[in-house]
């Protein structure tokens, strides 16, 4: 080794004692004739002193006190020298009780000057840290999030292990099935014009591993979309991977909710309680949205509900006391929250929150307030349109009291729920109400099984082809309601984030190409893609299910973060391309050749 | 969960017990009138036991002793019975001392009869087990492999994790730099004519985690070949990759013998010694090959040396007592080995084996004997042309005593090193000294750095570009003698298969641009496929190097196989298939058109 010991490690307790360090100069400054340099390693930081005319009585200054004058930011160094205690303490550091009087110094590489400055918060733009990538994560916040996210995959896997599940590793080389998202395709030489295709999630695979019989299987797992991306989308991400055999929903929720308990009690040292859990139509009924962020009530209270399909519009409830109020009238319902304590929010404060749910991408034509004064007066923005006694009304339904704020929204029911489930957040935000470092997960179960898309006109799979319905639901199955089949399916939500997602599969080669021939497929065609499977059914199929969770999202919300891509080493710009290497790229013509491009 | 208790759990312990299992029936017997199902998890085998007139006093077969005895193999069933003693016990079994007596059978799903037998040993072809994958991979030996497997990387991490390493995920979608062998490529949507290539390994991302700070890097990863197969290659194959900074290479040797002895001994229970280490040098001399098996001695002899290159053949030694035998004469080396105990091999046995040197993809010319039989007599194929007190002078350098076998072969230095090395595994195989259950692990170090390619005409680096030479030889760098280059690279060897290797890295961009010239680059095009490397080396990059090991290989070499097919979960055969869901396969003509291919 080039060290003796690393620049984190060293106490008060060294004193004294003789040490070789390596690392990267942090910063050198000149004071009073002495110099001082912070040396920086993986484990942390510690500063070194050089007094001009140490062992040189002649006060000439020395040569090593020239060399470490010369020092620029990010030299990388090799250290000799004596640990002392300081006269100046620094109770910031875990050093900061010391320092070494170095008696040698060698440049082990120097460094030009970096594009941005490698400090917890940098001077360096997005993009050229991007391109920088190597010196971007010589910084403290990326270095403590990948370490995060190696103690997250290692305390996975130590849990998983204990309780037998054994990680089997399914080929990235596979057949393209672009049912759901793109593939990425990858071209084979050995055979023109095929091509093999890259896995967006190795279910296939896991399932086929139930029917072999290893009855708990996990992997952390490369997966890749060919999507047009988002913000905070990624084309190749990381998932850990999971299915049982000879379970029902409650034991994948039991298993996982474990899991996760685990690693929040051993990674951030928290004890989460018993997981609460939803079904879907009460998630959105009471949030508006699948994913809802617990960590705050402000529950959805429903002046107007929506009817039941094909069943027009639902009559006036007591509480809006009939006709009169247009855009009211003409929606489909009429939905709000109650924000508490907001009573004083200023006009302008009001016109903000309505221009935040007019903005295109929330798509609310309009906003009503209620505002119930701390002197017990109502003023509101419908004052013309509903008399006082009513609106203490709505102040009941919506356990509003003095000093409280409704904010009402009407309209359709997806686009209502939608709009109101992101003022909700936002009202959230503004009260303080999402702490990160609070954590409130939920179990959200009986999911759709299909989605109408009315561009294709045809059924989607809401989770995928794979995802058994319900039991109680099969009668539906051979009937045109469709819409009324709930899956077995579940995701793991926590802070509103959706952390994880899985369903109870089917195991029955008849009901596979049942949902097949739901989904559009031929029968050739659902052979071709999946014959391999649905064949394996009639070896002894078990009843078998499981779960996926995003380790990227995972360890962002661990991290407290919203942002994925502090979270992977390497990742790829919103243009899918990694402008470190400058990939992808062009090939030779002799490469395009070969494959007979 | 739809069991109380596994198949393999239960025992003597558990008698009395109502349980409930799910399993695959293995097996059923009617004998004397009695039922026996075998009944098989993934965690071992139990016996169920169904009396044809159990609570049924009429003693007319009850409906559960009808339904066991309709259970075809591979059924899936779960079953609910009492523990009971067996009268006949099985100390095969761990479940051997009871069995359950079913009061419950149902079936989970039903099984048409599997193309071959679910045994140990089955009566399945290659071709047909790959299609059916699925039912291979419930055979004993194959769940065994696939533990094992888990059992390594579980192993591998936690001990890495022990000593500061920490798993960082590289990219998979990356540029291609088809240095080596041929990359996978794959095209890219967004960017039209543009691709990604599959990594071959992390090579160059580790080596910027190095200059990123993250002093001690591993992943356990997929990497990707697009090589014209051979027996033993995937075109995917899974690595456990591996670098370290501020480091010598003694310090990688050391780390990562550690890291093989805690591995041997966690899952074999075997201490291993320290390693013994060898130069490249040195295994080329004693074996004839750098990764020699060292069950077993056996080291070559040479009568005759070769020069070093340029300066002739070396005169006749002593031994050889001058010209006279042609093949010996005009031989650039004649080289041999002492097979103990052998003198007594029969005219046929001496045949066979100068018919095994003789073959093509050995390619020897002849082979030479020489028996030192048991009576202190002398006789070899060459006594027309050496004398006994020759032939005897050869015994002692040959250690040979009576009884024993001397096999020599003469020719070209190259060629007959490897003709006598693959003779030299053949003796230990007939002589039994290549035992399953012995390991012998050894270093080989200091690998020439080049390797010259007559066909293209150039140098190509032995490792790969990124390799350091040794200091020691960095002078030879401008010089014509570049064969004499040694890299700082070294290879763990066991048994004769090389399971891992690596290199002490070039760490200086002008170094860098200096390997990349002799390898042929021009300077453009270097800085095109690693510019963002070497540029990272201006930035303070440190002293590092690394290894990486195959896991495949690992795991067949652990578990005593040569073959790695069996330790992958989902191989592709010789022509890069995975004939289970074929692939590679056609892709639609839309996604070709969205892919402009």
């Amino acid at each position: 080794m080039l060290r003796t010991h690393t620049c984190g490690e060293l106490n008060i307790a060294n004193s004294g004692n003789e040490v070789t360090l390596c690392g990267w100069v942090q910063r050198t400054r000149n004071l009073g004739g002495m110099v001082f340099i912070d040396l920086r390693d993986r484990y942390g930081i510690i500063q070194l002193v050089l007094n001009p005319s140490e062992n040189n009585p002649d006060e000439k200054p020395s040569a090593i006190f020239e060399k470490a004058q010369s020092l620029g930011r990010e030299f990388v160094i090799q250290v000799k020298g004596i640990v002392v205690e300081r006269s100046n303490k620094n109770a910031n550091l875990s050093t900061g009780e010391i320092e070494i009087q170095a008696f040698e110094i060698n440049i082990l590489n120097p460094s030009v000057t970096p594009p941005f400055t490698i400090e917890d918060v940098t001077d360096g733009g997005e993009e050229l840290r991007m391109q920088y990538r190597y010196l971007d994560l010589r910084r403290n916040p990326l270095k403590k999030n990948l370490e995060l996210r190696h103690r997250v995959t290692i305390e996975t896997r130590k849990y998983l292990d204990s309780i037998s599940f054994i990680e089997i590793e399914t080929p990235f080389l596979i057949k393209s099935t672009p049912e759901g998202a793109r593939d990425f395709v990858v071209p084979s030489r050995v055979h023109p014009k095929q091509f093999y295709a890259l896995p967006q999630s190795p279910q296939t695979f896991k399932q086929i591993l139930m029917v072999s019989g290893y009855d708990r299987y996990f992997q952390i797992v490369r997966c890749f979309r060919d999507e047009d991306l988002r913000a905070d989308r990624q084309p190749e991400f990381t998932q850990i991977d999971c299915e049982m055999a000879f379970i029902e929903q409650d034991d994948i929720l039991n298993t996982f909710e474990g899991l996760t308990k685990h690693l929040f009690k051993n990674i951030k040292g928290i004890d989460l309680g018993d997981f609460p859990r939803m079904s879907y139509g009460d998630a959105m009924k009471n949030y508006g949205c699948d994913k809802p962020d617990t960590r705050f009530e402000m529950k959805f209270i429903e002046l107007k509900s929506p009817r039941p399909e094909g069943k027009g519009n639902i009559p006036f409830s007591e509480t809006l006391g009939g006709p009169g109020f247009k855009a009211f009238d003409e929606s489909e319902m009429v939905v709000g929250i109650c924000a508490k304590g907001c009573a004083n929010y200023s006009r302008k404060q009001l016109d903000e929150l309505t221009e935040f749910v007019k903005r295109p991408q929330i798509g609310a034509k309009g906003l009503v307030y209620v505002k119930y004064h701390e002197d017990g007066t109502i003023k509101s923005s419908v004052d013309k349109f509903f008399n006082e006694s009513i609106l203490k009304k709505w102040a009941d339904l919506f356990y509003a009291g003095p000093g409280d704020l409704m904010l009402i929204l009407a309209g359709g029911k997806n686009q209502t729920h939608k709009a109101l489930s992101e003022l909700r957040l936002e009202m959230g935000n503004q009260l303080g109400l999402r702490k990160p470092e609070v954590f409130s997960p939920l179990w959200v179960y009986d999911f759709p099984l299909l989605e109408w898309n009315e561009m294709s006109q045809r059924w989607f799979a809401m989770h995928h082809p794979f995802t058994s319905p319900k039991k109680e639901d099969f009668h539906l199955l051979d009937t045109p309601n469709l819409s009324g089949l709930r899956a077995n399916a579940y995701d793991l939500v926590i802070n509103g984030v959706e952390l994880g997602g899985g369903s109870i599969r089917i195991h029955n080669k008849e009901l596979q190409q049942k949902m097949f021939k739901i989904l559009g497929f031929s029968e050739a065609e659902a052979m071709r893609q999946f014959g391999f499977l649905m064949n394996a059914f009639e070896y002894g199929a078990p009843p078998h299910g499981g779960i996926a969770f995003g380790l990227d999202r995972l360890c962002a919300t661990f991290g407290g973060s919203e942002s994925i891509r502090d979270y992977i080493a390497f990742p790829k710009n919103n243009a899918a391309r990694d402008i470190m290497i400058d990939a992808p790229s062009e090939i030779s013509p002799e490469q395009l050749k070969e494959l007979g491009l």
